[in-house]
């Protein structure tokens, strides 16, 4: 009934426009009452996007099964594939419903609020996970925005494409981004030092090593050293400060 | 006359509710006619959000005048203060509409859609700048919604505390955050080192360094360097590797 629905609406608005086709004409071409209709979408504009609520679903169940092992920013990039998945699962479905949103301001407008929606539920995952750090809530906001921009161009290329390119290898690549910016990034740079964010070394201590991945580990062999030094620190120091940080393994 | 419509619909709003006010409501307290409200604001919705116009062409107007000497990332990010500048200019009238816009759910579609046209000029001024970088539309993406997600997050602590703590101060902190993560960040990384970003140095080059500051000049004495390096890696060749990069200079 609910597919039956969806196939006549879609039938409808492709050969009149969405405009020009009523709910009165969606249930006379699928054969069911108006009533039924109101049962499974509150309104015309739901119909345009049938499984976005299931997916919101999923997403949230997604998150909220994550433990302490799931590194914040993988874990909400996978659960931003789930959106991507819903789409391909469905190429041709979800191209004709591209072309059409991009026609109807009404359904652009829908699409933002659903969109919304994806992003609160990311963020809302990511402050639980940065409670206590410091920006907490302003990581959370901002990595959950720059992962749905990325989804949300993969998507687009892959739409743009006729679901033609391979949609996991596109939504990868773009997630790939924002991980490389985000994964361990440490909090809001000090403000005295705006023009130079990677700077924050105090300049009477003019070397200063850390270990981005694992602050204050050390058992991975993967793990990585960054050491950011002003250029004109003398050598000495740079490489007794390297000597320490490594002394530490 | 402008003015004076928008004064009489707050009052209004504050007093009855959004809802149970009506655009003649509003001209009979105003004193004037139906199309003198019609002739300022399309809905009813456009007289909670008086001055986006203005500020959306004022931003638009600023990337213009963008040149090559504008680094892109700062550039987008003075251009999101403008709109925290609107607010700021009228703290009492922003934190009555925060406070009217959280209770009624058509005026936060209309802001969203309000937010999508500022981030789209961002990253349309952004995908200008990356043209024919790798990845150009997808970093223009990610970095718009960066910046409009840090803005808004400080914008809503600056609203939270009525007006009170300090606007650029809190702006200038979260697009910190943003600079930090995207200033002069490489394209998106090769797909087969996703779980470490950082780690982009061959395993059998075992050290790296790189001034992702001013990659290939040396002029500014400001310069910081960056030595990516594995734990693994013998500290001669680390020395080694910064001797090269110092020598440099």
């Amino acid at each position: 009934m609910r597919d039956a629905l969806v196939a006549a609406a879609f039938r409808l608005f492709l050969e009149r426009g969405y405009e020009q086709t009523t709910v009165d004409d969606i249930v006379a071409l699928a054969g069911v009452g108006r009533r039924s209709f109101f049962r499974y979408f509150p309104s015309k504009e739901d119909v345009v996007f049938p499984d976005h609520e299931r997916c919101l679903a999923d997403m949230t169940a997604f998150l909220a099964a994550s433990d302490e092992a799931h590194e914040p920013v993988p874990r909400v990039c996978d659960a931003a594939r789930l959106v991507l998945r819903m789409y391909a699962e469905n190429p041709s479905f979800s191209v004709q419903r591209y072309r059409l949103t991009k026609r109807v301001p009404g359904l652009r407008a829908y699409e933002l609020s659903v969109v919304w929606r994806y992003e609160r539920a990311l963020a809302e995952y990511l402050r639980g996970r940065f409670v206590g750090r410091p920006d907490g809530s302003l990581r959370a906001d901002v990595i959950a925005a720059a992962v749905v921009a990325a989804h949300n161009n993969a998507l687009r290329s892959w739409l743009r494409s006729d679901g033609k390119v391979d949609a996991s290898t596109t939504v990868d690549h773009a997630l790939g981004y924002v991980r490389s910016a985000f994964d361990d990034l440490p909090a809001a740079p000090a403000q005295e030092h705006p023009a130079h964010p990677v700077a924050l070394v105090d300049p009477v201590d003019p070397v200063h090593a850390v270990d981005p991945v694992h602050p204050g580990r050390s058992e991975d062999p993967e793990d990585v050293v960054v050491v950011v030094s002003r250029r004109g620190a003398p050598l000495w120091r740079v490489v007794q400060e390297i000597e320490t940080t490594l002394g530490r393994d």
